[in-house]
């Protein structure tokens, strides 16, 4: 999918929400339990509930890896039902030197054929730059995450420039606002400032709005560009909404309610 | 395994060398892929030919994820044929939010039963801890990677000391010697003297010697401790030494090498 293509799904669902497919057998309503494949079946449920309402969908692989096997097969149905309007994000933070990184990318964008998969950048250039020689295809690196752990290396500072800034610079530098996104966690959002000032025009996937404490009328004041340049991720907060036989109608509820928001927000800029 | 019983497998092979099972399709000998299972095969050959020799065995996981489901089955049975009294290392690169790397976690300790586990960094303190909840198991941090994208973000400096010094002296406060180690690269081999100032006590794994160039004799000059501490990979060098028919040969062959000039280096310094 192109970055056009994204803004066009964005402005005709006023929306830039991402959901989390973050299925847990010890979460998921215990119905689906007797079922052949309880995760796909959580996933399809989900998906049907919110299709209209996201533009992006986002299974942390985690969670299908902790499986074995069957995990991956779950993912590969996932994938097979999400609508093709929707971009799809590995949330793989995978990351190797390049022959190998290359072979990273040949799984998730062939193999499974997402949109794009996100990327630790400690290994630098190389681990990077394989994942853009896919047409079409995006890098999603960590620039500042909204973890706890966040603040151990992210913020180590050299001539007043943190690591996360060093990042955003550099990896810039390797390919562009039509192929590359940034993670930056909604928990700092004034840093949305500082991210902005070094790449005005890049797509941010930023986690951590709902449960996490982000607050996404901040995130949007800060975060927003002349593309939207958003997506705003919430995982728990939608696919957790209940834990019982409602949960199709609760998830539905709750991304309705981030979405209406969010199309407030867009018709406010004049992108919807 | 703990680590005086790695210590105790180095003394009795006067080897510490870890065998790098990066079977990829496209170079794997070609008689092999006319078998069900090319991978498999290819690495109970190598593993036949060299557990004489190797004291750990490191499957580095890209190359069995870009082939779906089945490099998963592949890897499954590598791993049930590795000789139980040989170190494991899934070479993941793994690292998320804590309760996503927990599932990273429970992924190569439970479902595929792997001592260690590569970790990248970046999202520091909660992506690593989840890993070492694992009695006997290990978490390998990248420190100072040995390729060419390490320059970019491991040598920025705060205060005289560069991102890799940060990431030892934090992260190894959050384990001990028991249960951590460092991917530290055999390219920058006069660094290895300031990765022992700061963890002296720690095992190091230590890739690039062979086909990335560093030497063995560097490496075990300023890496070796008291308890060896290293584990010294060679991937390329072994398991495609010879590309056809001989390869079994060729690739103990050039195990046999390595190993021999470690038997002298640990018998030198009295650690065999």
């Amino acid at each position: 999918m192109t970055r056009e293509e994204l803004f066009q799904e964005i402005k005709s669902k006023k929306s830039f929400l991402c959901v989390g497919l973050d299925g847990d057998l010890t979460k998921i309503p215990a119905h689906l339990l007797e079922l052949e494949d309880p995760i796909f079946e959580f996933n399809k449920a989900i998906i049907e509930a919110t299709s209209d309402l996201a533009v992006a969908y986002k299974p942390n692989i985690a969670f299908y890896e902790c499986l074995g096997e069957k995990g991956w097969v779950s993912l590969r149905k996932t994938l097979d039902i999400i609508p093709k309007n929707c971009f799809t994000i590995a949330d793989a933070k995978r990351g190797d030197i390049g022959n190998t990184s290359r072979y990273y990318a040949k799984t998730f964008f062939e193999q499974y054929q997402f949109d794009s998969i996100t990327i630790a950048p400690y290994m630098g250039s190389d681990s990077v730059k394989p994942f853009l020689e896919f047409e079409e295809k995006w890098a999603i690196v960590l620039a500042l995450t909204s973890n706890e752990g966040a603040k151990d290396f992210q913020y180590i500072t050299e001539a007043g420039k943190p690591v996360f800034q060093t990042v955003l610079e550099k990896s810039s530098s390797w390919g562009s606002e039509e192929n590359m996104m940034y993670v930056v966690g909604a928990t700092k959002v004034e840093k949305l400032k500082e991210v902005r000032a070094i790449v005005p025009h890049h797509f941010l996937l930023v986690p951590g709005v709902g449960v996490q404490g982000g607050s996404l009328e901040e995130v949007a004041k800060f975060g927003l560009n002349e593309k939207c340049g958003l997506l705003v991720n919430s995982s728990r907060g939608i696919i957790y909404a209940d834990s019982g036989l409602e949960f199709k109608e609760a998830a539905r509820a709750s991304a309705l309610k981030l979405q209406s928001s969010m199309a407030k927000i867009l018709e406010g800029e004049g992108l919807a």
